[in-house]
């Protein structure tokens, strides 16, 4: 995307306010509700995406004046910051505001990110656009190593960055991965995502993903908007996508935000949604297959037992058999497993596990 | 370091234990004490490091066997990882254990972090080694980009990285700056540690460190132990080190801990001190030199306040008359100061701040 369509899109906003106030009547912004009940399962596509139900804010309205001028001087500043091609971040907004518009703007409205979020979401939702697009960095994490190269264009250089030759480190993810910069030559047959940097480190010096063709990719834990996005990018070049995290709560999260999107992303969820992703493992069956797994499993702490019963609940995961039985499994056992677990008899058997469950393809849906 | 070096060291070790047993005598281990009250600031070199008290544990001592037994385990598995020449973290080690020593290994000596920290620290104090060196990874973060590039010894190539050449990513810091890797051709005149991700990445945007020919740096909040590392081997070349954060406890903290250390890692404070390094601000002393900036202080929450007046009274800082004036500014008018409100005027005026201070030596101690 070109700065072009951002700032078309932000003054089209800009001229139909415009419009409104000249024809004497209330100036108003449409957006989609972004509530639960606006969140909905797409059944045949995979993933969660809002539904219909539209919220208005009108500039008359007492309750909703504040928060109208708020948007719109969101929108003159990321205007700006995509005519001078600058990025920042949220935190770098809330100070331009504070900065413009002086004591009036309430310090506390824009304080926390969990606030002022609502505003950029609103101003994504309604201009079609996602932030990355009005040049706002989100948080990054996350890196990889494999057989591709990235076209990154910066500072007016092309930046070619090779992907097998990034060492111990790997490429780090960044926030946007869609605006000047390609992903070429991707010569993996499949992209491996690794929940912990710590196995995605073991897995690198293992050249795993030199001698399995393949991305190795960690993000890091719960996988930034970069990231996911990026794993879609990858799906859509036609790469299976494996997801390897421990069996326990959070790595269950990881995996079905990085498959189905999230409820707080759902207003963006087919850009950052990947259907086809695969859970590789570690799962509780496994312990039926790896007869020492018995001995390295740990208790299950209650947040793992409560989270495994909500999950149990989610139309688009208790549907499926195979997690039924992982769920109640983890349920009835109290014990969980961590991917680390896998090091035990040796530091490389994780490779052999992983190359096994592909060979097999003995992955969860 | 090659590995015959540490190999070496945990050979003489266990001859040492295996000679007291055929000696007859009880066998016992010794190290420096790491508890709070052996911890010394070296006034003449500028950091945290251990006293001269030792502590001895002993085999035939209720209460020490199963620690001195288990520190045992770990120097065998250290020992083979080294010469097996693959890295793990300690959570490998972990499941390495339970899983060579079965169901007599109490899981909850070893679960948390904070648990089976000390004894890998007991290892590394007594052998006269870093755990880098005992191939345990610790955490890593921050990324840089500069005029320097990397030789990494990496799967048997040696991989040139330029750090000029990363784009918007920037070159991941790993958690071994020391082993089998070089850091060559270091053209840049300073180092700058950007506390925040986000900021970094608008420096990097703006090809700051092109600019101006330093290494930029962040640490990504709080500095990994990879991280202080290779700063203190930059400043070890003869690179002045500025460091930037927000002006408030947890910036002080990052800026603290890079300069003299911490006193969890006062064992090994040498090498991961930089007592050169400067602050070159956000300072509460800011809000004088530029006026807008008084529009944009944030209030101090209490953790702020009360550890500003900590650091008042920690003698390594409070005797610097310009830390005196910043802590009790910030305890009196109850407000702080964040790196993000340069941003304030316009995206690029950090850059002019940051220029400004180091042309004019506006830096604290």
């Amino acid at each position: 995307m070109t700065e072009e369509k951002p700032v078309k899109k932000i003054e089209e906003l800009g001229s139909s306010i415009v419009t409104e106030i000249k024809g004497g009547r209330n100036p108003r912004f449409i957006t989609l509700a972004r509530t639960r009940s606006n969140v909905i399962f797409d059944q045949k596509k995979g993933y969660l995406k809002l539904g219909s139900a539209k919220e208005e804010r009108n500039f008359l309205n007492v309750s909703q004046s504040k928060r109208f001028m708020q948007t719109m001087a969101i929108a003159a500043k990321c205007h700006r910051f995509v005519k001078e091609n600058l990025h920042t971040t949220i935190r770098g907004l809330f100070y331009q505001l504070k900065f413009s518009l002086g004591e009036d703007i309430d310090e506390n409205v824009f304080s926390e990110q969990a606030e002022s979020n609502p505003l950029i979401e609103d101003l994504e939702v309604s201009l079609g656009l996602k932030r990355e697009n009005l040049n706002l960095n989100a948080n990054r994490k996350g890196v990889l190593a494999g057989n591709m190269k990235i076209i990154d264009t910066f500072g007016e250089e092309k930046i070619e960055i090779d992907c097998s030759k990034q060492g111990r480190s790997g490429w780090a993810i960044p926030s946007d991965v869609d605006n000047d910069i390609e992903f070429v030559n991707v010569k993996a047959k499949y992209v491996l995502v690794v929940e912990k940097d710590a196995l995605w480190q073991r897995l690198n010096e293992d050249l795993f993903w030199k001698k399995e063709n393949c991305i190795l990719m960690t993000p890091q834990g719960q996988a930034a908007r970069g990231t996911r996005r990026l794993i879609k990018k990858l799906a859509d070049k036609g790469l299976p996508v494996y997801v390897f995290t421990d069996s326990d709560a959070w790595g269950w999260y990881i995996y079905w935000t990085i498959k189905t999107g999230s409820i707080n992303l759902a207003y963006i969820g087919e850009d950052v949604a990947t259907p086809s992703a695969k859970f590789l493992g570690v799962t509780m069956s496994d312990l039926d297959k790896y007869d020492f797994l018995n001995k390295l499993t740990i208790n299950a702490s209650e947040i793992d037992l409560k989270r495994a019963q909500e999950m149990l609940n989610y139309e688009w995961i208790g549907k499926y058999k195979e997690w039924k039985v992982e769920l109640e499994r983890m349920i009835k056992s109290k014990k969980k497993l961590e991917q680390d677990a896998l090091q035990g008899p040796r530091l490389t058997f994780v490779d052999d596990y992983i190359r096994e469950k592909i060979k097999n393809k003995d992955y969860l849906p």
